[in-house]
């Protein structure tokens, strides 16, 4: 059975940070980064749905990699010359450009969430957020793949 | 700034699991559950993307709830009768219906990759895989909210 039919999303808000345009010095991974502070901005329309997001220290957002330009199956990653699948690894450029970062809560006052962690570029739209709940997002003995061996 | 253009996307398999139409008998972790078998079969044409996934003990389903019919900023969660926002939990009634499963890997064998931990209706639309990568995904020290209070 196969399903295509699009699918159409449209951002609840919009993510601030201090990468404005050099794409080079976006952290590749938000938690290992220095001064990237942000704020993401939700639209008045759906800022009621940030009760109790401030209880959480940490929160996945789900976003769009809306400068992503095409994709490849295989690609080269930063770190090494071996062709990577592209299911396995973070690339923004994804059949689908959906991005995915864990960032750490500082602050929530009306319709922002101020976060450290940024990876994204300035004025990344953003799709969803949800909670990261430790009991249910961690696994400690999970195995890393192809990282593993070239670290 | 406001940018509200939509995103299309467009599924690239579809996840089949044990759970045929009853969405009561879905668990709502799939971590928890049991005989929560399931696979995801890729469309041929993303299908070599897959390579070095199998080095991955868990990856991160990301998929379409659709069989999600509009969504509410607040909600009651099946735990209790407090409003939480819908950002703040992981309800399929969201704004952009888009869900996400840390699943475990048991094989990827051609276009398919055979998983445990399913937590999603048969014939859900699968958008994108990404590797969980413990060291950058786990966050021990993570506090969880409203959960925490009421369990």
């Amino acid at each position: 059975m196969k399903k295509t039919e699009p699918i159409v999303f449209k951002p609840v808000g919009i993510i601030h940070t201090p990468f404005k345009d050099d794409k080079k010095k976006i952290p590749r991974q938000g938690r290992f980064g220095e001064g990237n502070e942000g704020y993401a901005e939700i639209f008045p329309e759906y800022a009621e749905g940030l009760k109790d997001t401030e209880g959480f220290s940490h929160l996945y957002f789900i976003f769009h990699f809306h400068q992503s330009d095409g994709y490849s199956l295989l690609q080269y990653t930063p770190r090494n010359h071996n062709l990577r699948g592209v299911f396995a690894i973070r690339s923004p450029r994804r059949p689908n450009a959906i991005g995915q970062t864990i960032v750490k809560v500082n602050k929530v006052e009306g319709n922002k969430i101020y976060f450290s962690g940024a990876d994204m570029i300035d004025g990344t739209p953003l799709l969803d957020i949800k909670p990261y709940v430790p009991e249910i997002d961690m696994y400690p003995d999970a195995l890393n793949g192809w990282l593993k061996k070239e670290e």
